[in-house]
């Protein structure tokens, strides 16, 4: 299949006939932002081997392409609007493989209510894949990480470490768990919740690299520390059962990274308006510590002693 | 390098430490867009071996990779902003490399009057770069492929053909030829011809597959058809000579791709005002032929024989 045909047959269907996409027979996408909003925009890479199984679904590797992206713009407060796709396909590439993929993409979109705007295909040895996903909050409330205060009650959505066990199930370490995969493969990025928090949360972050590592990349931003007490991470039942009869995956739970849940702050004394927003938002959300002056960030059991950690986070790139 | 010490070291100083950028701290750009404005958006990968070759320079590829989105940008007319970053990075990536890579990108962003917002970096086995560019118009003025007409004038600016002997001549199918390779490494993107050209080009496009296939693409968006007449293609001083002494040249030159030029259509009455536009530019233009209700694109030469040509222009992926 060549290029031009790819993209007629395979992604147009993405993409509306008008603007932005102009049904992608354009190289560029015409968006009038709405007046009055702040443009929010992210880009993730996905790298055969790294991110995925060479042997994954098109379909999945596709939604977690693109949820990872919403899940920033989640940590933003921001909404959706569209996305540009970035491919560099093998020639090997199969159109079952294409079409699986398309249809992820396609089943997302109507889930998030958005569209193909555009985007870029080339040819490479091995599989790549490039998403910029764009969205919008109304001026003055996207959400950051830089606004922690010291006193500030720290949170956390939904449940924590269940992607990571999904990874060591598909690793063959652990024993298969089709609730961990499914966590892993397809994560449901935090949209509702962070579009409720604005003007509200004083920082926010998405948990991609680990709990851990993503507060601390909160806490460094706002130039302060945190504590986080053990025992209030929120744990679905497989992964509480697991953990209370074999602790040494206390680590893998806290900094294993891929739970694409919010992690946020808020002024202490706003629990009230905090709750409603949760309800609203049809996500629950845990007070697991509180913002510090210390400058780094503690994980302490519940006798308070700081629990150690050979690694904090996910790297994404080590190299010379 | 970890990852967060070469986002922190060398990437850093391109991006401003306030928003959209927040000096790379976020995973995400806040740009609050100007009201009133069209955002253009677009996207290009380059991957080893397919768009450099591996032994280029950092600064050089850098260079390209922002050129030829900028050049997009240039086809609808936009005032570039800001752009996304993704690299892909094999472990065996040097400091020293990644130091050229910024410094092009450094020195094109003083250029151009941007910067750079965010983007990705992630491990791989070989070097792919994704660069998502950022513009704007004032709404209701961006630049399409959508509006030739029969009866337009086309035209198009600068030199064609320099590129693509570039190519060969780093091919070592040509004696080598200083201009032609840098033509082929630092593209010109056309932006103040396209600004100028708002209000007065019913359509255009940016040549980067060739003059013939991308007049193609102008056409086929437009519903239309295009004769072009061979003798008009301006040419270099060094591509004139060499092409006059050997014709077989002149299907690399109408073909091969990568002048970045700008391709566009006018009203056949504007003439005078396209020259006012093309001085304020800086930019030659010429007038190459017609747009036709033929639904195909013919080059004529002196005689008024068309020319066969075995491929119209460059393919980027023709997978299974």
């Amino acid at each position: 299949m060549q290029e031009f045909e790819l993209i007629a047959e395979i992604f147009a269907p993405l993409a509306g006939p008008d603007r932005p996409a102009f049904g992608l027979k354009s190289d560029t996408a015409h968006w009038p932002a709405p007046d009055g909003e702040t443009v929010v925009l992210t880009k993730d890479m996905f790298i055969e081997g790294h991110h995925f199984f060479p042997t994954a679904d098109g379909g999945q590797i596709a939604q977690k392409l693109l949820r990872v992206n919403l899940s920033d713009l989640a940590a933003s407060g921001a909404t959706p609007r569209g996305y540009l796709l970035g491919l560099a396909l093998p020639d090997k590439t199969s159109r079952e493989w294409l079409i699986a993929f398309r249809d992820g993409l396609a089943a997302d979109q109507k889930e998030f209510r958005i569209e193909l705007w555009g985007g870029d295909t080339v040819a490479a040895s091995s599989l790549m894949l490039s998403l910029t996903a764009i969205g919008t909050t109304p001026e003055g409330s996207a959400l950051s990480r830089f606004g922690a205060r010291p006193g500030d009650a720290l949170y956390v959505s939904g449940t924590i470490g269940d992607a990571a066990l999904g990874l060591k199930c598909l690793n063959d370490e652990l024993v298969p768990n089709a609730r961990f995969i499914q966590r892993l493969l397809k994560p449901e990025p935090r949209l509702a919740l962070g579009e409720a928090l604005r003007g509200l949360a004083t920082a926010a972050v998405d948990i991609s690299d680990g709990l851990v590592a993503d507060v601390g990349h909160l806490a460094d931003a706002s130039g302060v520390g945190a504590v986080i007490e053990q025992s209030k991470v929120p744990l679905s039942p497989d992964v509480r059962e697991l953990v209370e009869k074999e602790t040494e995956y206390w680590p893998v739970i806290l900094t294993g990274g891929e739970d694409y849940e919010l992690a946020f702050t808020i002024e202490p004394g706003r629990t009230t308006e905090l709750v409603k927003v949760s309800q609203r938002a049809g996500v629950p959300v845990i007070r697991i510590g509180e913002i510090t002056d210390q400058g780094e960030v503690i994980v302490r059991d519940e006798t308070g002693t700081p629990l150690q950690f050979e690694r904090t986070g996910f790297v994404h790139f080590d190299g010379a």
